[in-house]
């Protein structure tokens, strides 16, 4: 299988281009940047100097159906829309880690977005590239719209909660936390390291347009269980922290009110969804420093921890999930969505443990 | 004015020691501590060196009485509530800057820190320092009992909304994030630096002992606005994050329904709350890397900063305050009591601006 | 006495105006941004918001004159030299923090900065801006050239040990640390928080322009001493570490072979310098976390830690010396330098002892 | 090939184990440790959490025999000297990632280590750990001392210079700087991360014991090299700074004076010793923010970057050297020691390219 990254000179694009460096069942033959041109890769990918010869090409259509089987599309947001129907055409998957086809509906995709999609007839075409919750459908997919890194953040700590139809689903609220890698390689004031550093920066507390992603899918798993009259509406928040690599998202729910409040409840309905995924971990121990997720872990790995805790008091459940913003949060989901859609082994290529300590 | 520090070792007695030994109005004749009797203060606060000479005495009521007119009282929580009778006694003011005289109620004392109180006679007697709650009990009494870190930060956010009857008190959710120096100069394995670096450390989710001083403080809020059936219940979380000073407290609230969503409406609220405070600023811009608060900004002050967001979708106001933990969030709060106290002037010892960049 | 920043947006001036704001024997009267002008200070220094109600100004001489005793000068390496003549004959006392008056030979300055310089009959004129060892000449100077971070670190460390004829002065090795506030307020990818934190960046291993400023003031000092013949080299090499304030100098030097190695002679050399020095303090104990010089321990403030090991095996002296970059190596020498021009105490305004933990 | 690890519980053994349990040439079949008998090894390494069922067993030689081939001991200095003797009489190959058998003469070993050598007789038979120096003696050892990680990191950096003759080795100064996992798992008030953070920590100026490997690795190159009156002498100094995995070793060399200063000689000199290498990398390029080595890079790799700048001026020459810690400097040396006694590819197991950014 041979498989070419589209601009892969951005953060998603490089760790798409590393995780697949060493992925054994595809041959990785098609890099481009439209500014590195004949560079190489580990000119701005310095760790993979002596290792990587791969050079930048350019991209058009042509050559990636002649190079590659599949193609994972890093462009920003917005351009990738332009880009996918040709790419389609000329008989290739495409697996977009933007937002461009994440969205079902092209209101709300305007809403968020600012902008009229270019072609919202793709939409109901796109498969949303959670593997857990999406596996049937990305079998046989030919678009895949990866999930973005702080939706698929809090749809996994949320997901067997809204599946089990455990909580209230019309006041939830997300508070994200994540390192500075997720603003991307794109510098400006804010990012500079004396300004950056040492703070916890609210940065984006309403509207926030992962909200509309955590919406969607959950408002979908409450549609296929039947609980049509039920909309999910999410309060996302998200802060930057002093980090590069990592988020943890805490979302905070209220049990349903016709519920026990039982934590047997919850650890079924967590095993229930996540025991045999091999990338999700229930992380809930009494005791111990790393009794909940912490992005520490899970630094460049293509796990994703979750965890919870009950505050009877207040009917609450708070909710962890930790994931790496650029592996399972981006190009490592893109990969596991690739293993899936050609039939590999799920594990292949992405079975970094992580370091500790780190 | 003579000032002592009682258990000055710690980090919340060390930072009272570095605060008044700049302030103009009092002179710091008594530091203690059980463990460094005769030992230079600088010996553990090497930042000192070649400035102070101050040395650690043993602690005696008597040798407090002879030379203080105030002690700051930095030992831990449960040991408080035993010397304070006798401090009291001697005649001094006591500024308590452990948890022990916080709470009114004796049975949410036991409840929260696990042992009955020794002495719940005094807890009416106590005032809860928070100046810019209770200046004017503050200005007459003989035991404040500094307000906790986290709690401070909580209030300070929510105290405006609380007071103009704007948001639903029941599902008040507090996320809030610290840096390691919260958990004291006790080290142990989870504070060991590879371990707590480039961590975000979900470490008391629920039942976190500022959740009472939390809603002891906004209940009463409610109780002098005659709202006399409610009760101000809060979900409170902390997380570690990497940094050593400061706490940024999100808190997710919403809006009363019988109230039209006005940013106005919020302006106004705190601006009657906070204009004429000499250390809490309301920070809300529309753009800007700073347009919202930032621990990194407050860093070694007595400043806290406030700022909101309304997310009109949910109903959510999202409450942003940060605060140096050892400085507005304990040593400086208390020293501002004592100007309170003594009739300094309010800022005094207390004016230093913070550094930028850091 | 008034005073004003020209060039006040930057780092160091931002650092000026913030120690001038507190100081008790001047007035801050004027500062200038060209790009600012008419803004608040606090819209780019945003801790002092509500502190300070400060515009920065549109700069000219006339301004200056009308409004200035003293100015310090925070313009860019290169511009300062063609502002300095007009200010000084404007009658103004000008401290300037760029490059452009420190050196003394204008050979050499062009050798260093790629430029000849401007105005090299004002060479002779300015004073080199290091209290400790200029101080006689700053009372009466009209224009000081305060010494650079690096160069301020280095020198503090190996000046007692040239001025007592200790070491070779040919094979100097000066191995310094810096954080990444060194490199200015301008940002680029370099500086991009993902890029920048975690690393530790050899950026200026050969030709470091403060070595310059070292071998002239270590060189002056031989000649004071009637040393003619000899003439000091270092070899400096700078890197970037994972902070934001702070420079640490290890230097690497060897003991002159007519001497016997002995720690007390290195005491006693130390302690004749620095004993009466009120910002220089000798770090050097035998055990202890630190017991020697971290710039954790002086960030913010104008201190500078000396310490020295010995290495007999070697005959090497292991010189440290740290101080804040932008105080002790920038603002806060031009500070001390002003209050020995003016008379006022030389600690004035310059007593924060700084923060512990921070 | 079965393999065990003794002692896997600190930091070096942790490290061992992740990455022989991703190798594919053995079986890690064994793992040890005094406190944590029947405990998972995802019990104190998390991020092995639903990855591997791995337990801490018990050690006893006869269980070791039965269950390994050969066995990585991650004992404490000066444990495994009386451990060593027995494995190898039961057969086993030992790779030893302590210092006990690292320097050859024993007089040395006890003057660094203030403790008799309690088997000498087997300083001669033990192999120096570092591929690149010694691989055809590794090849047939049954007992490898792997380097320590800043002599590694030192070595790396001057090894070329020192087998091309073109420095004077009497007066070497290498000035090294580590993270904070340096120092092992073991906690104390030093280590707490309101003490390490933000610090650079003058931890070893003199008398490093790491001194006495380098002297004796570069020493032996001499005499290889018939020149045989000369000793090198090395000051290393050791400094931590604000980052938990890394070292940069910064040496600063003066050219032998017979010899004309030359980029090209130095150039051809590292190329001949490492182009074959497959983990050291030459990095030195003139222009790019990782034109020189920079620990970021290399966190968690096998690999080690070296570069160098030529300072005319001071006829000095100024090395970089970087490596992880507990990857090339410890573990990974010890698996690429293992590779090539087992006859396995060199690269096996250790291809992980790092992660950038992190």
């Amino acid at each position: 299988m041979e498989v070419g990254v589209i601009a892969a000179s951005g953060y998603a694009g490089g760790e798409a281009v590393r995780l697949l460096s060493y992925h054994p069942n595809v041959d990785l033959t098609y890099i481009t940047s439209r500014k590195l041109i004949s560079k190489y890769f580990h000119s701005i990918y310095p760790n993979f100097r002596k290792i990587s010869n791969l050079k930048f090409e350019e991209y058009n259509v042509e050559k990636a159906k002649e190079k590659c089987d599949i193609v994972f599309l890093a462009v920003p947001h917005g351009v990738s829309q332009d880009m996918v129907p040709g790419l389609l055409e000329a008989g290739l998957k495409v697996i977009d880690l933007s937002a461009d086809f994440r969205l079902k509906d092209k209101t709300i995709y305007q809403h968020y977005y600012k902008k009229e999609h270019s072609h919202p007839e793709l939409l109901d075409n796109a498969v949303y590239g959670l593997p857990e919750l999406h596996r049937e459908e990305i079998k046989n997919a030919n678009l895949i719209a990866v999930a973005g890194c702080h939706a698929s953040s809090a749809i996994y700590g949320l997901y067997p909660l809204v599946n089990e139809n455990l909580i209230e689903v019309s006041n939830i609220i997300v508070d994200s936390k994540t390192g500075s890698s997720g603003s991307g390689a794109g510098f400006n004031e804010s990012t500079h390291h004396p300004i950056r550093a040492n703070s916890i920066r609210p940065y984006k507390m309403t509207g926030h347009r992962h909200t509309a992603e955590i919406e969607q899918e959950l408002t979908c798993i409450l549609q296929k269980n039947k609980k049509l009259n039920q909309q999910v509406k999410v309060g996302f928040s998200a802060h930057g922290v002093n980090l590069v690599r990592g988020i943890l998202s805490t979302s905070h729910v209220f049990f349903n009110e016709t519920q026990e409040i039982d934590e047997k409840i919850l650890f079924k309905a967590y095993r229930m969804a996540y025991d045999k995924e091999p990338f999700i971990r229930l992380i809930n121990q009494k005791i111990g420093t790393f009794r909940l997720p912490d992005p520490k872990l899970i630094s460049g790995t293509n796990y994703s921890d979750v965890g919870f805790q009950i505050d009877k008091r207040m009917n609450r459940i708070v909710v962890l999930c930790t994931l790496d913003n650029l592996v399972k949060g981006t190009a490592g989901n893109a990969v596991q969505c690739m293993n899936i859609m050609c039939g590999f082994p799920e594990r292949s290529g992405l079975e970094f443990p992580g370091f500790f300590p780190l």
